[in-house]
Parts: C-alpha cells; sequence; structure tokens
C-alpha cells in the first residue's frame, strides 16, 4: 500500500501562533490547473451528495443527531456567495441550511451576539452553511470598534465554548477562511464596479473596509489562533477554480469521516413486498 | 412573426370543473423524448438561475417586494423530492427556502392550519418551496377523516383567501399537482422496497393511502376546482424527465413575467471607480 495523500485538511489547517501563512495564489494541495479541479469538483460533487443523502435520512428520518455546519469567513469578494453556489449547488438543497448574516438588526443588538447565531445552528441530518458567522463580532465589531475591548476579547472564549457545544451536539463544524490577496480584491471590485450587472454587488463600504485591510488581516489571525479547538482551513482564494475545489473536498472529507448511515427499514421488507405485488389494494 | 407557442402554463394549466383529465404518461406540451427534456432543461436552468439572482438583488437589496413560491403536491412517490433536486437544484440555494410540510406536530395541531405555512411564505426576492402543504389539509384530512367535514369544507375558502393574500404581497404562486398514474405508483414503490439503500423511503402507510387511490384523486380533484383563483398545473409525472422539463419551465414562465429588476447602484458609480483606481487605500 502506497503512502496516503495528505487530506485537504490537514494540508490547509491553520496552526494557532503561525497566523494566516499561506499565499492567496498558491495550490498548496489538489489541482494545480483549472480543467483539473473542474472534474474533480464535479465527481466530488457526485459523491458529496451521495454522503448528504445519507447523513439527511440519518438525521432526519433514523432518529440520528449528526449534521454538518461550515462556516464561511473572509473579505469582501473572497468568494463566500460564489462557495455557496458552485459548492453548496452541487448537493440537494433540501438538505441544506443557508443563514446569512448581516448587520445585526436593532432587536439583535439587544441579545447577545450568539443569540442570533445559535438559532441558525442546522438541526439533525442537514448541511447548514453560515454566510459570515458569529466571527463578525471578532472581526469588524473589533476593527471598527463597535463594542470596548473587554467585550470583543470575552467573545474567543464564549465561541469556543459555543463551538464545543455544537460538537458536542453532533455538529462536524467546518471552518473556512476564503484568503484572498489585496490585489486580487482590487481587481474583483473594480470588475464589480465596470459590469453594470454586477454594479449593485458594490458598496461604498467595502472600500472603508478594504482600508483597514492589514487590521483586518491582524482580527482574522487572532480569531484562527484564539479559536483553534474547532479547526479553522486557510483557503487560497484569488482562484476561484481552486477555492470551490478545496470547499468541496473539505466537506466530503467531512462527511467521509461522519459515513453518514441511511435508516434501516423499520418494517418487515420482504411482507411490504408480498402486500404490494400480490395483494395491491388497487388489485 | 410565427405564432408564440403556446406557454406551459397555458397548455397544462387546470380547467376548474374539469378535474384532472390529462394522461399522467402523456406529454401534452414541450420535448417527447428523454434527450431533449434533458438538453432543454439545462438551458432553462441556466436561464431560471439568471432570473433567480435579479429576483433575490431585487429582493434582499433593492427593496424588492417580490417572490415566487412553489408548491409541489402529489401522490407518494410522485416527485415532489426529485423535483427539488433536479429542478430547484439548478438555482442558487442561497436563493431558496425550502419548507417541508409532515403530519403536524401537537403544537402546531393546536394552531389554525394555515398558522405553520404562513410562517414558512418565501421573504422579498426568495424563491419558497413547499414539499406538500396547506392543501394537505384538504385532502389526507379530508380523506383519513381526521376533522369533521365541515372543518375541512371551511379549508378551501380559507386557502383561497390566504393565496389571494399572498399575491397581494407580490409572491406568484405556482401551484403543481404532480400527477402519477397507480400502476407507475406501484412500480415505483417496489422499487424503493427492492433497493436497500431506498428502503428508508418506504412506509407501510404508503400502502394505506395507495388503498385509498380513488379518494384521494376525488379530493385532488375538488382541491384543483375549488382554489382556482390561483391557478394549478397539472404536471404529467409518469416519466421523471418530463415532470422536470415542466417544473423548471413553469418556474421560467412565472419569472420571465416578473422580469426582476437587479437594484441599480444607489452609488457614484465613476467616483467610486474613480477612489479604487487612483487612490486606492492600499495604494
Amino acid at each position: 500500500m502506497g503512502k496516503k495523500n495528505p487530506s485537504v485538511r490537514d494540508a490547509l489547517r491553520a496552526t494557532p501562533g503561525q497566523g494566516v501563512h499561506l499565499d492567496p495564489g498558491d495550490f498548496p494541495v489538489g489541482p494545480t490547473a483549472k480543467s483539473d479541479a473542474a472534474a474533480g469538483l464535479a465527481a466530488t460533487g457526485k459523491r458529496l451528495a451521495a454522503c448528504q443523502e445519507a447523513l439527511w435520512g440519518e438525521g432526519v428520518f433514523g432518529g440520528g443527531s449528526r449534521s454538518v455546519l461550515l462556516v464561511l469567513q473572509g473579505m469582501d469578494t473572497s468568494g463566500k456567495g460564489g462557495t455557496i453556489k458552485h459548492v453548496c449547488g452541487l448537493v440537494n438543497p433540501q438538505g441544506l441550511r443557508i443563514a446569512t448574516f448581516r448587520k445585526p438588526t436593532r432587536a439583535e443588538s439587544r441579545h447577545d451576539f450568539l443569540w442570533r447565531v445559535r438559532k441558525q445552528a442546522p438541526g439533525p441530518g442537514y448541511i447548514g452553511v453560515f454566510d459570515r458567522s458569529h466571527y463578525e463580532d471578532v472581526l469588524i465589531a473589533r476593527v471598527d470598534e463597535l463594542v470596548p475591548r473587554e467585550t470583543w476579547e470575552a467573545r474567543y472564549d464564549a465561541i469556543n465554548r459555543f463551538e464545543a457545544e455544537l460538537t458536542e451536539q453532533g455538529t462536524a463544524i467546518v471552518k473556512c477562511f476564503l484568503h484572498i490577496s489585496a490585489e486580487k480584491q482590487r481587481e474583483r471590485l473594480v470588475a464589480r464596479l465596470e459590469n453594470p450587472a454586477k454594479q449593485w454587488k458594490y458598496h461604498p463600504e467595502d472600500l472603508r473596509a478594504r482600508a483597514k485591510w492589514s487590521d483586518y488581516q491582524r482580527a482574522y489571525a487572532d480569531a484562527l489562533d484564539r479559536c483553534a479547538a474547532v479547526p479553522w482551513h486557510v483557503v487560497p482564494a484569488d482562484h476561484k477554480w481552486y477555492r470551490n475545489w478545496v470547499v468541496a473536498q473539505l466537506l466530503l472529507e467531512t462527511l467521509t469521516d461522519l459515513d453518514p448511515r441511511r435508516p434501516e427499514p423499520d418494517y418487515d421488507v420482504a411482507a411490504e413486498l408480498c402486500r404490494i405485488t400480490t395483494a395491491d389494494p388497487l388489485g
């Protein structure tokens, strides 16, 4: 038996203390050409869809308690939406629970920061997807000083406890930091501005956040360091095709590990077959 | 200019008073061969995805109030789940809100039958999908006499008022009766029983409902007749490829009529382009 290839999870797992050390344009594992990645993504999609159906059967009909939660974080234009479309779009939408965390509403702001997040935790059998997440509360909240330092400082521990609870309850959490370069962000923002069909996806605040690039990178590095009990994966995201391949692979490795089981029939299969073939009520 | 082809909506719209008159194995409009339908579905999927993105932009970011609601009804094995997987799977899952209505919980049963349904109405910009719906309350509730006759009799009007309200609020409702033959149902139930990977999708109650086939057909015919203000479409569903093609087409015609508009930028595009190209905060 040959040596097993390193898993994508192992290859891209963030190492606490090292911050974000990968090159966003690099291919540290897997395909290095777009066409290979496309073929790989299609194959992964088929396996992912089969695993998801089993997870859904197990959790929704079989009394199982397990689920998956994909957490997508990254700077503007890093491809959170694109990943949902192209990777999550590979599986049956019925088994997905997608939650987008925008600026908290006034009602949400009056609660603890995890209040609105807990409500979106995926139920048994589902793949939950967080488009932004509780990490915003130690990212923009910190960079823009929306709350005092002691407040956001206390949140890292709260997040660790929250993620430990979810894990305990049977949720496999896949945390992805979609890592793009400042150059690539400029390119994508310009592309949005130049394309009338995409102008609505641009907001002037995007440039405000961009101006604080290094503050954000520092906040991300801290989040990766201080919330590492459930590991983060750094996804080089300058190439969309590579980003998609990586996230699909991370999901597939996670689901393969879970090895979800379709429920066993709780009735007598032979007797039912007999009923319908020899004693069909409709004759 | 040639005569316009009849729309699929026109061709398959149920006519009040005529009940369910189509042959479930027929192809009254569109492709009659599986390969043509597959090519058509792929092309429709691309257009559907583009329309959906515009609807999502309009409703979620542009202040629009419009949405779409796909209601899927049909006997067991008629393909509600398959339609969600293969048709709804063509669009960005982020823009979908899928609700499955199973047997009401005890808490749900204590409310009016529309209580749990109203909560699942799609918000602006979304395509809601009902896997079963409020119609169960005039189908199984009637056939199995779960409530007294005067209760289910009163529900037709309540449903009409509810659907009128949704329409008024900007929701385009697409009601599909996935129409299969008793023979096809037997074939599919047997296939589930014979395939270990599918046995969990079978329940002995499926045969109990099958034994009441003609009662159900009558209840469906009445629902189609009495709730026709928002029209029903009878989807011949003995052929999965035809069913998928039809539902995709019904959605596309509906979205094309809505003609959703991506929001106009509410900022000065030229000024922003200038900022990022000549005064990039990251220099």
